[in-house]
């Protein structure tokens, strides 16, 4: 378990990560099957918030997750349990040093992971140490600072700051998104691929402004709060001005977007 | 002719319209077809930048063009004549008088005009006024909050600002293209569907990190160098080094984005 984990790990947020899998789930992983049989290596699985679209669309490959919290690798397999899927294996580790030989997988999944490391270029190096030559790296991240909405509101962008300066702070890159390319190309892979995937949600997208404005989102930047309070960062008047601010989006005349990055790439 | 308009009259830019209206042509205008014999205004058409993909789309409908500025009129007629392409109905008029009878086009199309009006929502009357019940209203738009790159670069930051600023002064909105839904939706119009249309460019897209990165983006906000230096914004220095770092997005391990937004509402 990471002390310095940003979203922290809590039932709330584990709820979160689910509410945000389900409304994103078709955007982010509509394009990503992998073969019967082929062997697919989950790295960062956390919760399994992206593990069960992953068995979903890839049901008869050999998946493993690994994660650093055992806590959480508990938690994501009841949640395969409970959804009634094939177990994939589970394994506690670090992703500095995977403990599986040189070009044991054909492919590598990894969801939400590179934003909160301190060196993803070294993460890179060590899981392509573990890809065959021409297997594939899958990397879906997101990217703060392409967060959009109306009514813009400078108390709203204040409380989102505050979740950028903390995941900065934690050694990590909330803006990360849009440096796939140049990451996966310095880590030798080739045939890089990026594609951003928007997620732009106005008043005729009532299940969006749930699934996303609300229960994404704004609750990724509730969660926070107390975290931003007690460091200083921001008071509680103008902490939770921001938050209601935000939620201003979800009225009528708001709009919202973000856009998440997804990259593949190929071993040589 | 706008003495305000925040992009100017001059050849340079004309040329830079007309470089822009290339490379964003299918990502902007590849859904915009009107019927034979359907009767289309372009509102704003400039020196036809728009015009050109309009026409070559809908080569058998009964277009009419509209612009404030004579020059730019005679521009875009000369541009359509050389293109071979059937000539529109050319007519010289303001946004807020059209000269024409209620409900007597079927379509409207305006690209990049909303942004430069101080009072967006009452032009959007006025056109709503000359279409016909049933008609439909296209409307695209950029929003400079959108723009993204890396390597990140706050003089690359403070160069954008100047034309958002000096746009803001003439009156004008660069960050409208989020508030499409809003706008058209106050403006009494129904079905009022938005979709962004996001500009991705790393370095595996040669082709867009010259049409859009240089001749598109960095070349707008060089258009504005001369005025922000005039009325105190930059100084000549630090605007300059914000046009090199813009340019360093071109190199192998830069990205850009920046997102526009199309809006289709039809008239009650």
């Amino acid at each position: 378990m990471r002390p310095d984990y940003v979203h922290g790990y809590d039932s709330a947020e584990c709820r979160r990560l689910h509410d945000q899998a389900r409304t994103l789930e078709a955007l982010l992983h509509h394009d990503t099957a992998f073969p019967a049989d082929s062997t697919v290596l989950e790295v960062g699985c956390g919760v399994g918030a992206q593990t069960i679209p992953l068995i979903q669309r890839s049901p008869d490959a050999r998946i493993t997750c690994v994660d650093i919290s055992s806590t959480s690798l508990a938690a994501a397999e009841a949640r395969v349990r409970a959804a009634g899927l094939p177990l994939p294996a589970f394994r506690q580790t670090e992703i500095r040093a995977l403990p599986f030989a040189d070009a044991s997988f054909d492919h590598v999944f990894l969801c939400f992971v590179l934003e909160h490391l301190s060196d993803p270029a070294a993460a890179l190096l060590e899981i392509r140490r573990i890809l065959r030559p021409g297997g594939t790296l899958t990397v879906i991240e997101g990217d703060h600072g392409s967060t959009l909405f109306h009514p813009d509101d400078p108390t709203a962008r204040a409380a989102i700051r505050c979740q950028v300066e903390l995941q900065r702070e934690a050694g990590g890159d909330p803006d990360i998104g849009r440096r796939l390319h140049p990451l996966l190309t310095a880590s030798n892979l080739r045939s890089v691929q990026v594609s951003p995937r928007l997620v732009y949600v106005d008043a005729s997208r009532p299940e969006l402004v749930q699934g996303f404005i609300r229960d994404t989102f704004t609750a990724m930047v509730a969660g926070v709060r107390d975290q931003a309070i007690r460091t200083g960062l921001a008071d509680a008047a103008a902490f939770d001005a921001g938050l209601r601010a935000l939620l201003r989006t979800t009225e009528p005349e708001g709009v919202f977007c973000y856009t998440f990055f997804k990259a593949v790439g190929v071993k040589r």
